[in-house]
């Protein structure tokens, strides 16, 4: 990492829309509504990191940073700012941008800045799975930012794996909340993601794909086609019904994958007390969580030639943390070592957003020392 | 099967809405018009079969047959009418009832019958699951008709099993389209039903689950977690993407089950060709099928107690139907009667409406004979 060659402050009065005129259109003017009212002088340069997820979105505003390494601990933070869903396939592209630029101004409002003093953004989104996908976030966030701001548009998992390895782009990320994906970056650039696909095409190892695979074996053990599970009782006591039958209706109801994966702790529950038919569901979910990092590890050779070189790899999301008896992240991490040993696991002290904030920085370091 | 016991023709003109005034509530009206303008003097008693779906609903007429056994081949149908979904869980209840109520009526009017020559009505509809959701339907019925029509509903998989052994509520059916169910009925009148709880809680033998591990399969091999396979290919072509990543954008968009469904073809082509991970989905999915029929069969003791006895087994839906090379109804019913000798399949030769339609007969029957 090189220091900055643009750190020239930038000094604007704030106090006329006219100060706006660079941006080709001015967007949700009310939005950035609080910059007018702003009497300062801005010379702090800031970045603004953004983790935009499928339950909630979380935006951070940083100083730049000064180059030393190792970064300063804690990292400086000037605001934190918190929205709903920003996932375009769930709630449409127009709900999703607005929730996108009101929780920027928000940090921004928050940290007394405005977006002439911003000089990166990283935007990590779910839901962005595809150049083209990135493409057209870019070409509206250049619609918001002056020209002078560098934007940076990445899939939300990259963002977790910045927030273990401090804006690095070496590793693997294993993200199991919800959802669940593998995402790695090799040191030259190359990148490699598994699983992701959600649960239609087969990802199991998600708390949704572990609460929806206990759920059926409550319907097929009631049914005849499976062995008895204590999940029964434990499951329908949970969810206030008297009969698997109920479940369909329970289930059809509201298919939402949150509401389903919200059920993990009664199946850790039931595997800690030794039931055969939860242990089994769980011990599965550690053997396909495992198989998506391996999948990214081979396929960009993260752990060398030999297979036993050392890299990060950061675990991140509610399945992997229960820190319960029955610890599903250590079991994951023991399955991913005894191929490869070199695997370091990191559980991130900072958050995504944090995380997608010292990307932007290290873009912004990297491209002002090319 | 007794005669039955009230075979008395009904006689009324039905010129004026006074003849109506015997229904508690009238209701859409308009529906029911036709009746007004018939000139003809009613004396042939009949019944209505309904089969409604969640992707169509069709409702036959027929006249009351006379008792003997066996039936008349081919059975008379005086009219037949269709129209689209039906279940409440898809389209509502308002919906639902309308569409229910309009097929009864046009089936009606085309064999230029009227509600006061209707003896019995079957309605066998998918999303009836809880005798609360038969006591709702029944309900309504009851606002139809005048009060000598008896009612009856099922769900629909007692039609199509009717529809195999033509009316009568003994041995097991085996539905496998986009959804899957098994469903049984032991000559003491106890029933038990298996899988048919959609995708979710695990209708793995279904054609949604069959096309979605399909699905999964090629995603799986592009990111390295699976063996290649040739689905790559077949589905990429046949869906007009050029990648698998495109895949999940494809899923998506409209993950509705029968779209979905739609891709079982691909698999077992596929299959036909030789390919090792499309033959262990379709493998799966007859193992799945045939213990859906085995646990009701064993729950019912269907097969009587040296576990050899005969029962009807009836195979209905477009997975069990393809008569192809690779055919997995056939698999299915092998994989039975290892465990089942005395299984005797049946491929309806008339449709579950008029399953249902040989269901009221003979609730009508037995009703008049008690």
């Amino acid at each position: 990492m090189l220091p900055s060659e643009s750190t020239t402050p930038i000094s604007h009065a704030m106090n006329s829309n006219s100060s706006f005129s660079v941006m080709k259109r001015y967007r949700n003017g009310e939005i950035w509504d609080f910059e007018n009212e702003m009497a300062v002088t801005i010379d702090r340069q800031v970045i603004l990191g953004l983790d935009g997820g499928t339950t909630s979105t979380v935006c951070v505003c940083m100083p730049i940073l000064p180059f030393k390494d190792p970064l300063p601990d804690p990292l400086p933070v000037l605001a934190r700012a918190t929205a709903g869903c920003s996932n375009h396939n769930s709630v449409g592209e127009t709900a999703a941008r607005e929730t996108l630029e009101q929780v920027m101004a928000d940090a921004l409002a928050k940290s007394n800045s405005n977006r002439f003093a911003v000089q990166a953004v990283c935007l990590a989104v779910s839901g962005v799975n595809h150049p083209k996908d990135q493409q057209r976030i870019l070409n509206w966030l250049r619609d918001i930012f002056p020209s002078h701001v560098r934007l940076y548009v990445q899939n939300d998992s990259v963002a977790a794996l910045a927030s273990g390895t401090l804006g690095k782009l070496q590793g693997c990320v294993l993200i199991a909340g919800t959802g669940t994906i593998a995402y790695g970056f090799a040191e030259d650039g190359r990148e490699a993601r598994a699983a992701g696909a959600g649960p239609i095409l087969g990802d199991w190892g998600s708390g949704y794909g572990i609460a929806a695979q206990a759920l059926t074996a409550v319907v097929r053990a009631y049914d005849g086609r499976g062995p008895q599970t204590n999940l029964t009782t434990s499951m329908l006591q949970k969810l206030g019904l008297s009969s698997p039958d109920e479940l369909i209706g329970w289930t059809y109801i509201d298919p939402s994958w949150a509401r389903i994966a919200a059920l993990v702790p009664v199946v850790v529950s039931c595997a800690e007390a030794g039931d055969q038919v939860a242990n089994k569901i769980l011990h599965d979910s550690v053997e396909e969580l495992a198989l998506s990092v391996k999948a990214v590890v081979q396929r960009l050779s993260l752990c060398g030639e030999d297979g036993d070189g050392p890299f990060p790899l950061v675990m991140v999301g509610g399945v992997l943390e229960a820190n319960k008896r029955w610890d599903i992240g250590k079991e994951v991490i023991k399955c991913i070592s005894r191929d490869y040993p070199g695997a370091i696991p990191i559980h991130p002290k900072v958050e995504p957003a944090v995380g997608a904030a010292l990307l932007a920085w290290n873009f912004l370091m990297t491209e002002s020392q090319n």
